[in-house]
C-alpha cells in the first residue's frame, strides 16, 4: 500500500459502536475535540501534545482512522489528520458536538 | 448493603469516558434506547429481550449503573431500572439523543 493511501471506511460503513469506543478514550477524545475546533484544517499528527509514547500515539491514530473519525494522509514530511466532519454529521447528527461539549 | 440500595455515582461524578464506553456495546445501547423511549418509566430488568446469559446481563446492568446511565432498584420481585435522563441531559446535553438516534 502506498504510504499516502491509508485505508478508510466509507461513509456507509461507519458504525456507532466503534465510534463510541474510539471516543471513550480521553486522549483520542482530546484529539477529536482539537480537530473539531478547526474542522476545515488538516493537522500534522506530531503537533498533538499528548503524554504518550510514539507507539501509543500510532495506535490511537489507527483507532481513530478505522472507526471513521478522521482522514489520515501521509505526506513527505509526516502524517496529517483531519476530522471527517461532514460524514460524521451526516450519519450521526449531533454526536460529535455533544461528545466534544461533554468534557 | 441492602439489596434495595445499590451504589450509584452522583450527578457531579458522571464522566463522559465511562458513559461512552458503556454505550459502545450494542446490547447496552439497545437497553438505553428502550429506556430513553419511555424515560419516565421504571422497567423490570428481566423484561429486556437480550441474547445473553444471566451473568452477562448482570454484568451489563452493573456497567450501565456504574457509568451513571441508569438507576437500579431491587424490589421484592426483581431488579428495576430507569434512565437517569435528567442527570444525563444536565451534564451531557444532547448526548443520549444523538447516540440513540445513531443506530
Amino acid at each position: 500500500m502506498d504510504a499516502g493511501q491509508l485505508a478508510h471506511p466509507g461513509v456507509e460503513e461507519l458504525e456507532v459502536g466503534p465510534i463510541l469506543l474510539a471516543l471513550a478514550d480521553e486522549n483520542r477524545r482530546r484529539v477529536v475535540a482539537e480537530l473539531a475546533a478547526r474542522p476545515d484544517d488538516e493537522r500534522l499528527c506530531a503537533s498533538f501534545d499528548l503524554p504518550l509514547s510514539k507507539s501509543s500515539r500510532t495506535r490511537h491514530w489507527r483507532v481513530l482512522r478505522e472507526a471513521g473519525l478522521v482522514y489520515q494522509r501521509s505526506a513527505g514530511n509526516g502524517l496529517y489528520m483531519r476530522l471527517r466532519k461532514e460524514d460524521l454529521d451526516a450519519r450521526f447528527p449531533g454526536l460529535i458536538q455533544a461528545v466534544v461539549a461533554a468534557d
